[in-house]
């Protein structure tokens, strides 16, 4: 160990995106390592819109790991953050850097503390994955601070256990979670299987649905489905297997029709074994099952497929769009059915790309109170109950994987201090 | 065929009760015999509460068949009447009436004509099955004008032809509709597993829960889910057949914590089903779920089951009580939860057996307004939203079967002239 007066801060600060799951994980045979009972793919979100920065520091001065998640401390003693914790530090190597003029040899890393800061540029509680992201970017940010050796693959097998989901945030664009057959869960590891710029058409509008009761956590709510429903070995064993090697194949020929398909099955099927749980799960709510509804009216009038729909442990929608027109046309309907309340503003309803909002020809509220109802619906009714069911919608695309900020810029952590920027 | 100058009318007067399936029919193997792809089990409920009245005659002056359904003329040209009026006029034996002066031999039944009025003592819309009452009281009545000789089994499997689930309503009690393995679908019917004074503890409440979204249709719901679900198979042939040996076993003892695991359970796994299916079919709401909870939550404060919930092609919540003690509670904790709306009066709000309520200890509004949280739900956020999700409870219990009303003031058809009664 080297430095002046043992006061030097080494720091990382890395962005790692969100992911949603078009073929979905739900079930471990493992609850410890968190090895799944079937594979599951899903899409990189576009950090710009959805990611977590994270950054970790490591100082001989720090005399415990500590860690700030959006700016206040949080326990590190969590089984899955030490699981983490314990992982790379195992892996990790000698670092030096010539210019501040530290050295850590990699037995040392057992010795320093850690000090750990991230922040969501998204609402934490929204159910939009941010354990993903944040266990993903804790694992990435500490791997490129201890200078670990292993790929991103490997990597992803120990953000696996510390959540996992945050296994497939380690690739951009499309990523499959194999579920591997080692019993030390050696081989349950993501993998890409395209990057963002194979399928660029494709766009993201997520709604963000308001809901009245509190959830059961993914980590129970499965738990709880794997000891009592009656169908969710069926799901992992034989419906499961088929849909992986399908929605692998669409992925490669960009097959919209078979993806949506499959998207929105899979989708329902999870919810299915939510309800087959005893006793049952909802995520969904009235305002979701209205979604879909709207989504599948109009793919049925369309004769195929313009959006497909995904739905995590939560209310919120996300839908993908086939290319930019469709998701234009997609926001003007959901505008239409799901209008803000009249306190609103569209600036802060429609966020994230608004460039979508742009498409659709609509610059402010009162271009959303001409909207008129579409072909599909006119048979619906429509009440003024749908106000506020959505708090609001964010406009993304499939996005890229992890990257380290080299701007000193980006720290959440002072680079002296060693603790959270104001 | 006699009678003066053949202006003679003859009629029979029925009633026939509802029914819950306990265990759940859904999907068909056969569409026109209607053949199910399982086993079913039902409670009937007591037809004081909730039944079909059905009045049948034939007179030589009918110059078409007729029916009236709650005093409105509706068609009899379906296929689904047609099956039922086919098969037992096949079955029709002589009749005689000799205070009348009537004689009819079996062979006119063929060329008479018959007018029939029926009338649901409850909504039609509710979704409270009204279809399998009022298909059951036809065919039970008509095999009485007619002199079946076949058993009510036997014409269980005729009624089938009409509403699959109405084959359950010819027996009080229990029932079990046995799926069959002819292919003309005749041993496809109804069994009583024990009457309706075997196990008369049980209470039953139902929730009728306002609904905002039209409804799936059963007939076409389970039509979808059995082309386009990839659980409903492993349901039916796997699931479902355990169940079925197990609730009937629960019914033989009287196990209310086994027939609560099994009923909700199997309710739940058919809406999962639903949700599987392909456009997915929502028939719960959020109301559903918060009468779920609310349940779920009690059962498990208790240690055991003290209701078992069951909810049908729709959002209504049927509620068995395991004693009229508990109804009573569960009543108290319904109403402090599910209050009416400020318009709506306490008896028109809780109706059939008002009994419970005196039970309950509840007696006008005030007393709704006095109720207080229970234990099991102190942590819960109730809102004002909860005003008027559920438009009306009904109490009730365990029923008896079809039976002739041999007063003629329940005729719903004027004795000269074969017209509804105004």
């Amino acid at each position: 160990m080297g430095g002046e007066a043992e006061k030097w801060v080494l720091m990382v600060t890395a962005r790692t995106p969100t992911n949603i799951a078009v073929i979905k994980y739900w079930g471990k045979r493992d609850e410890t390592l968190i090895l799944p009972i079937n594979d599951s793919i899903s899409v990189t979100l576009d950090p710009n819109h959805l990611c977590t920065t994270t950054t970790v520091s490591v100082s001989p001065s720090f005399d415990q790991d500590r860690m700030w998640l959006n700016g206040k401390e949080i326990s590190l003693q969590g089984g899955r953050f030490q699981s983490c914790l314990r992982e790379i530090r195992a892996r990790a190597q000698d670092v030096e850097d010539k210019k501040k003029g530290i050295k850590i040899n990699k037995e040392d890393w057992q010795k320093l503390n850690l000090h750990i800061a991230s922040y969501n540029n998204f609402p934490t509680a929204a159910g939009l994955a941010s354990s993903a992201a944040g266990l993903a970017c804790l694992v990435f940010s500490l791997a490129k601070l201890m200078n670990l050796k292993e790929d991103n693959s490997q990597l992803s097998a120990i953000a696996r256990q510390g959540s996992g989901s945050a296994c497939r945030s380690l690739y951009g664009g499309f990523v499959k979670w194999c579920m591997g057959k080692e019993e030390n869960g050696s081989d349950s590891l993501a993998v890409q299987l395209a990057d963002e710029k194979h399928w660029d058409d494709l766009v993201i509008i997520i709604a963000v649905v308001s809901a009245r009761q509190k959830e059961t956590s993914s980590t129970s709510g499965m738990r709880d489905t794997v000891v009592t429903s009656a169908l969710i070995d069926h799901r992992a064993k034989e419906v499961v297997p088929k849909r992986i090697v399908e929605m692998e194949d669409a992925i490669q020929k960009k097959d919209f029709p078979s993806f949506a398909r499959l998207a929105c099955t899979d989708s329902n099927q999870f919810h299915a074994v939510c309800l087959d749980t005893y006793p049952p799960i909802f995520y969904m709510n009235d305002t979701s099952h209205r979604i879909i509804s709207c989504v599948e009216k109009w793919n049925r009038a369309e004769g195929t497929p313009q959006v497909a729909y995904t739905f995590d442990a939560g209310p919120n929608a996300v839908m993908i769009a086939r290319d930019r027109k469709t998701a234009a046309s997609l926001l003007q309907r959901l505008l239409y059915n799901f209008p803000p309340q009249s306190d609103v503003d569209l600036d802060s309803y429609v966020i994230g790309d608004k460039s979508i909002l742009q498409d659709a020809g609509i610059k402010d509220m009162k271009d959303v109170e001409g909207l008129t109802a579409t072909p599909e619906v006119k048979d619906s009714i429509l009440s003024e109950k749908s106000k506020g069911d959505v708090s609001y919608f964010i406009c993304t695309r499939p996005g890229g994987g992890p990257v380290v900020l080299a701007d000193e810029s980006h720290a959440l952590l002072d680079s002296v201090t060693g603790l959270p920027n104001a």
